[in-house]
């Protein structure tokens, strides 16, 4: 999104929480880690202080994993200087306990929940770095301040649909990811392209179930930030949450999986508790985000959860398809 | 089918139009031009005559290209035999200027219209074939046959759901061919899964849109027939329609795709006619199809009927996401 941005002509300062990983970023306007082989714009700023980072922003870009967006935005003190034109979310997931959207906890901790805005979508970062055309959701119920953001980021190829469900675009991103890891076990244990498409149409039915009861709107699901990215996190070897779970469908156990990411975020991993939480209060079915949980934080085997699955949907088989 | 059949225990008998390829499945127990490297179960029996074939059949399958459904079903005077528990069509097309359906021509032409039901949805014969997990979907309105249909044919890995919208699977299995050709360009011409995503996005979103025009239930494109079966066209690289397409983008006329595929058949070549005539009657915006009949039908360049795709987009922008 930095370069999308640089590209664009806006001044970008992209500050990351591992200094010696921006230092070389910088040295070498190049994300080896991440984005090997992509040449970054030369304009973008590398800044070592968050504070000096947000300092004056017009438009602020959150990517930061889940579970650390208080802690490093808390010390921004936003609230005190010039207030941004709008903040907008890249991060797909929900607190543990508190079932918090990103949205929600930088509107908590920066002090301005009125411009926080989301971005979801299909939009492998590998992909957008290298010009080839995506489209993502930009989701805020005030369409003015959408218009606006969507002028300001939209290019050719990087095409910024809008949407005023915030909720409904939030949650599909939440429980994306950890479809994504099931995706991935599927993937790991050599299942095949037909069973990837029954997983994205039922855990697309689950995620339509999940968003109804909180009160989602139901055709953001048929969207870019609901089915579109639900094709792109089963389809592509790129995402991460799907390389996490097809390590465990070829059978490492969850930590070793994890520590084979070379410490990469995996956010579906924390998502799936949260999913877990969230379907229980609202007594919602969500049997592949079950299965997940299962396997990652109850010690399943993959083989076992999918055996249930398998069960689970010959009973099914008595209702109509689709219905939910 | 066959095999999955035959390995569930019933007596199969296999008809196809190429007599030479017959008795080669028949003399290898193998069909190379297609599975190769699948062992078929020994009992299917291989018939040159498609009267024979379907003599006393019980159940009778259909998965002839939709353009060769009258004249391979004319001869066998269906209407004058035993009547046959139910006929299924295998068969995602629309008929040219009639515009009917192929379970429509298949009532027509064996006079059997009540007993026609659809078999549609992410199973691509490869992996059926080696006996991955897969679900489809059995459409028929009479709720009870179905479930006899279904009870005959299921397997724990081949998971049958039921739906009583015939109109709306089949319509889905037919759009999807077309929507196949534009993934299979999008590779072709190198532009990654984001862009497939949002292909698979906005197809949904034009058949849905087709769908409410003729009657279908749309619930029935979020199920197995309708995403699931986008999924399956988008990501694998087994299927025909992509293929074809796939040539297209990387340059090929669409003769000389038509020439490399070795005269297998592409259903999509000709539903982007029907789905072209379709559309026009009922009046529905249809811009992935349009620009598929243009490359195939009016001799656009994919470059040209992608930038006119993409200068739509930017005005569907205005719109919130999934307006339809």
């Amino acid at each position: 999104m930095a370069a999308v941005l640089a590209k664009r002509g806006h001044s970008v300062a992209l500050w990351g929480h591992n200094t010696d990983h921006l230092r070389e970023c910088a040295a070498s306007q190049e994300n080896r880690a991440y984005l090997p082989g992509i040449k970054l714009p030369d304009s973008i700023r590398y800044i070592e202080s968050a504070k000096d980072a947000v300092a004056g922003a017009r438009l602020i870009l959150v990517a930061i994993p889940t579970r650390y967006i208080r802690t490093a935005l808390a010390g921004l003190s936003l609230a005190t200087g010039p207030k941004p034109d709008a903040i907008l979310s890249l991060t797909k997931g929900i607190e543990q306990h508190s079932l918090r959207f990103p949205s929600e906890m930088i509107g908590e901790v920066t002090g301005y929940p009125g411009i926080v805005g989301v971005l979801s979508g299909p939009t492998m970062a590998m992909e957008i770095a290298r010009d080839y055309p995506a489209s993502i959701t930009l989701a805020h119920p005030d369409k003015s301040l959408a218009e606006s953001i969507q002028a300001e980021i939209a290019t050719k190829t990087f095409r910024v649909y809008l949407s005023a469900d915030r909720l409904g675009v939030e949650l599909a991103g939440a429980v994306k990811n950890v479809i994504a890891i099931a995706a991935g076990c599927a993937e790991g244990m050599g299942l095949g392209d037909n069973a990837k498409a029954a997983l994205l149409t039922r855990g697309l039915t689950e995620l339509r179930r999940l968003g109804r009861a909180v009160g989602a709107v139901d055709e953001t699901f048929m969207g870019l930030a609901g089915v579109g990215d639900l094709y792109t996190t089963c389809a592509s070897p790129l995402g991460r949450n799907r390389g996490y779970g097809e390590r465990l469908g070829r059978g490492m156990s969850p930590d070793e999986a994890q520590k084979d990411m070379g410490g990469k975020a995996v956010e579906g991993y924390d998502t799936a508790v949260s999913i877990h939480e969230l379907a229980a209060i609202k007594q919602v079915e969500m049997p592949i985000s079950e299965a997940v949980h299962k396997v990652i934080h109850r010690g399943w085997k993959p083989h076992d959860a999918l055996r249930e699955l398998l069960a689970r949907d010959l009973r099914a088989e008595e209702d109509p398809e689709g219905q939910m």
